[in-house]
C-alpha cells in the first residue's frame, strides 16, 4: 500500500524508482530496522516491477511478504539497475559511491530534492503512536516539574528527564535539553554543569522515541516567582504559539505556521531575538519533512504532524521556548501535547 | 596532531585531502558531536593547507581550535573545491550527491576504500577509555549472572542486562543480544519473547558506548548443569578463542587470527558451524576496520583494538560464542575483557 502510493509518486516525478536504505524510510516500507553499518541492505522499488531486497546472508529477515535476495562476502551487491532512482537522504557515502561506480547507467537523487514529502502524511496507526508518545512526554513533564532544581546542575535534570521518558515508555531518549539562565538563550545548549540557582528561567527541550514514532517537546520553567520581564516574554512565546496553532488548516501553506507565529514576536519587539524556524515534521524520525519554514510553500495536508515551537532568546540573560507536536486533521490542528502551557513555577 | 597524521596518510595515497562529516571520524578529529542532520557540517581537511570545518550558524562551536566557516539558510555550503578526496563512510547520500552537483571537479571516493586504518591504531588515552568499557561491560556480566533466567523472556533479561550496563557508566546500550536455546543458534538473532528454560544454553553478547569508546563482549552460559556435548562445545570455542588470542603479535596479518581460530573449530569437526569473521575493530564505533576475516592481510600494529569471537552454532539446537576486545601491544595480545570464559551455570 505504501509502496504503491510511493510508487505512483515517482513515476509523477519521472523517476525509473526509489532505492530506499536501512533507516526510517527502511522501517516505513517493511518494518523492518536492521543495525546500519557497511554492509549493503537495499530496497529496490522499480515503477511496474516488484519490490525486492538486497540483504546480507546473515541478516535475511524470516517473514517479509517480498522478494529477497541475499548476498554473501565474496558476491558483488553492488551491481543493480540503470535510470533515474532517488536514494534515502541518509544512505551512505560508502555505497553511493559504489552504486554509482559500479552501475555507469543509474542516476541517483537524494530524496528530499525529489519527494520531500514521503513520509510526511501520517495514517491513523501512526498517528496513534505519536499520539501516545506525547502523552508520555507529558507525562515526564508532569514529574520534573516536582523535583528539586535549585542547587543542582543541568546534567542531573537532564538525568531526571531521561529516567521520568524511560519510564513512561520510551525505549530511546534522543536528547534532554536543560538550559537555566542565560544558558537557555543559546537554542542548541544540550546540557552543561552550571549549577541552576532561585530565579533562573529554564528551558526543557526533550524527546525521543516510544514504540518507534518521536516525541519532541518544550516547556520552559521557572524557579521561583518570576519578575514581570520574564512573565511577559514568556506570555509573548505562549502567544506566538497559540496562534501558530491557530493557523493550522487543510491547504495552508507551511511556512504560513511560521510566519504568523513570528509576526507576534516581531509585534512585539522581539523579531531579532526568535532566530529558528517554527518547526519540523516528526514520524520515525525526531526531525523530518515538512519544515515550517520561510519558503516552504508546500500545503498543509491532513495527517501531517509536525512541532510548533517558537522562542526568544535574549543573549546572557535568559530564553523561553514553548514546543508541542500538532497534527493537521480536516477541522484544523490537533494537539499531541498538551501539558499546561502558562509559566510554571518550580523550586 | 591526528589531522596531521592523517593528510600524510592522504597525500601518500594521491589524495588532495579527506571530507569528514559528523559520526566517529568527526569526534576523532575534532572531539565534536554535532546531531547528524540534513544540514552540512563537513571537516575540510587539504593537504598543504589549515583545515577549517563549515557549520551551520546555529550550531558553532565555541571553542575549536581551527578556522570555522559558518552558513545560513540561504548560502549555498556545497560549493567548494576539486581534487580527489575521501569522504567519510557514513556520510549522507543527500551530501555526497549535492556535493557532486557543486562541484564538478570534485572526485569523492569512500574512506575505507583508501584509508580503512584511518582510526584503527589507538593511542594511549583511546586505550584506556576502551579498558575503562570492558571493565564496565566485565561488571555487568558478573551481575546478569546473578539473575533469574528459567522461567523469563529473553527479553526481560535482556532488560536487566541494559540497565547493568548503565549502572557501570554506560551512556548508551547498543545490544543486548539474549540467545536461549535453538535461539543462539542465530548468530544475529538479538532478543525475542522465547522463555527461557532449565537446560538452555544462552548467549549473552552485549554493549554499547561508555566515555564515547565502544564495549562488545560475550559469554554463553547454561541454565543448570550442561550436558557433556555442550559441555564439549563451549570448550571447542573456548579453545579457539584462546589460541586466537595467543597469535596477536605486531606484523602477524588480520586474516591470521582468523585462520588459526577456525582451524581449531574445523578439527574438532564444526567447522560447518562457524559461519562468521573471527572479529572486527572497536574505537569510537563498536564496529570499524580492523576486521579479522580470511583476505584482510594488513598487519597488526601495536594500539589496534579489536574482538576475537568464534562461534559455533549448530541449527534448531544452541549456539556458543565467547568474545573479548583484545588490543595489540609490543609483548602480544592484551585482553580489555577479563570475565571468566569457563562455563558459567546460572539459575
Amino acid at each position: 500500500m505504501r509502496i504503491a502510493k510511493a510508487l505512483e509518486e515517482a513515476a509523477a516525478q519521472r523517476l525509473d524508482g526509489l532505492l530506499i536504505t536501512p533507516g526510517p524510510d527502511l522501517a516505513y516500507f517493511t518494518g523492518l530496522r536492521p543495525p546500519i553499518t557497511e554492509r549493503l541492505t537495499l530496497l529496490v522499488l522499480r515503477v511496474g516491477h516488484d519490490p525486492y531486497l538486497i540483504v546480507p546472508e546473515l541478516e535475511k529477515p524470516h517473514d517479509l511478504a517480498m522478494e529477497v535476495r541475499t548476498w554473501q562476502d565474496g558476491d558483488d551487491p553492488y551491481q543493480l539497475t540503470q535510470g533515474r532512482f532517488a536514494i534515502s537522504d541518509s544512505a551512505w557515502a560508502l555505497q553511493v559511491l559504489n552504486l554509482q561506480r559500479k552501475n555507469p547507467g543509474l542516476e541517483l537523487i537524494p530524496m528530499t530534492d525529489v519527494l520531500p514529502m514521503l513520509r510526511a502524511v501520517k495514517d491513523a496507526g501512526e498517528i496513534a503512536l505519536l499520539a501516545a508518545a506525547g502523552a508520555a512526554a507529558d507525562a515526564a513533564f508532569e514529574q520534573i516539574r516536582t523535583v528539586r532544581f535549585a542547587g543542582r546542575t543541568e546534567r542531573e535534570v537532564a538525568r531526571d528527564l531521561a529516567r521520568f521518558l524511560v519510564d513512561n515508555g520510551h525505549s530511546q531518549v534522543d536528547f534532554t535539553i536543560v538550559g537555566s539562565g542565560p544558558n537557555g538563550a543559546d537554542p542548541h545548549h544540550e546540557i552543561g554543569d552550571r549549577i541552576i540557582r532561585d530565579g533562573d528561567m529554564v528551558v526543557l527541550d526533550f524527546g525521543g522515541l516510544k514504540d518507534g514514532y518521536g516525541s519532541d517537546m518544550t516547556r520552559t520553567v521557572h524557579v521561583g516567582a518570576p519578575t514581570s520581564e520574564e512573565q511577559e516574554v514568556h506570555d509573548i512565546v505562549r502567544a506566538a504559539q497559540q496562534v501558530g496553532f491557530d493557523a493550522v488548516r487543510e491547504g495552508v501553506e507551511c511556512q504560513e505556521i511560521d510566519r504568523v507565529a513570528r509576526q507576534i514576536i516581531e509585534d512585539a519587539g522581539f523579531g531579532e531575538f526568535f532566530i529558528h524556524r517554527t518547526g519540523h515534521g516528526i514520524g520515525l524520525e525526531v526531525h523530518e519533512p515538512p519544515y515550517l519554514v520561510r519558503g516552504e510553500t508546500s500545503p498543509l495536508v491532513p495527517g501531517m504532524c509536525f512541532s510548533i515551537e517558537p522562542g526568544i532568546y535574549l543573549p546572557g540573560r535568559f530564553g523561553v521556548r514553548i514546543e508541542d507536536i500538532v497534527t493537521v486533521t480536516a477541522d484544523g490542528g490537533r494537539r499531541l501535547n498538551n501539558s499546561d502551557r502558562s509559566l510554571r513555577t518550580v523550586v
